[in-house]
């Protein structure tokens, strides 16, 4: 059975939609996509470092479109993890694992990996939104189209941009 | 640089000396070492499971003898990772980062991993108490004693019963 990693942040969790709240509470108005397209997520929103520390900001966080009945439907096929980097926000952690229980129940805590550097997970296919993550990893790297990698050439991975393209990848 | 997957619990916090202390708390009278070999530990102290789970029990383990000096000499010449089974009690894992964060402050958020299966991490050696973690590992296996541990065959991997004899093997 293949083993994925699948990513927290920007493919399971929509955090930008946290940013575009947030930000627009603290400016009164609301960002668009298309105007934080290629800039790094804590660069696009000038409080966004201090949004992410607040109480709630992952547990809070919409689930993306499809994803719940798209990963179960991996579980049954793929040996998953979910793993999100996490440790540079402690708080996060206990946010993250709650948010998972809610949203993907069908997810164990055997299933979870909260870490620093990615750089250790060992699988056969890698789901993520960052070329940080997917750049060291010499299995199948599958690049989840975010605005922050929106106007960089995927390279040798391969970019989907909703979870039904996942799903008619490896379903 | 090579990396090591260095286990928490029964490696660089002595949760033994948690279960002596809180089990002498509930029944007047402590256990030896001795009297608890060959046991698993949730099974050789009775209310072992709901001490897990109870506040600060992760927070407040007491730091293996000799650690730290030899963890911080292993952090320079290897990459090292620290990597815990935390997710199945998830207070731990602020309770576990923040422990970390006191006593081994060289060790970076980067260098954290807590999980729930350790079958996803990648490195060329793993320093562990539970043959469930090393037994699956392909690299270099080293196998920390401690009571629940002591009374079966190494097998392949090597034992170590002090943090000295790490120094010696790896230093």
């Amino acid at each position: 059975m293949k083993r994925i990693a699948v990513d927290m942040d920007g493919v399971l969790a929509d955090v930008y939609e946290q940013f575009f709240k947030l930000d627009e509470r603290d400016t009164g108005t609301r960002k668009t996509r298309a105007s934080v397209a290629g800039i790094k997520e804590l660069e696009a929103f000038p409080h966004g470092h201090q949004h992410v520390l607040s109480d709630d900001f992952f547990r809070t966080a919409p689930v993306m479109a499809d994803s719940q009945r798209i990963l179960e439907a991996l579980n049954k096929q793929y040996e998953v993890f979910i793993v999100s980097s996490a440790t540079e926000f402690p708080k996060s952690l206990s946010e993250k694992q709650a948010w998972l229980g809610e949203h993907f129940p069908f997810i164990s805590w055997r299933q979870m990996v909260f870490c620093g550097s990615k750089t250790i997970v060992q699988a056969d296919i890698m789901i993520d939104d960052h070329f940080k993550n997917l750049d060291h990893f010499t299995g199948q790297t599958i690049l989840f189209s975010q605005p922050h990698n929106i106007l960089a050439d995927a390279g040798r991975h391969q970019r989907v941009k909703t979870w039904m393209e996942i799903e008619k990848l490896l379903l």
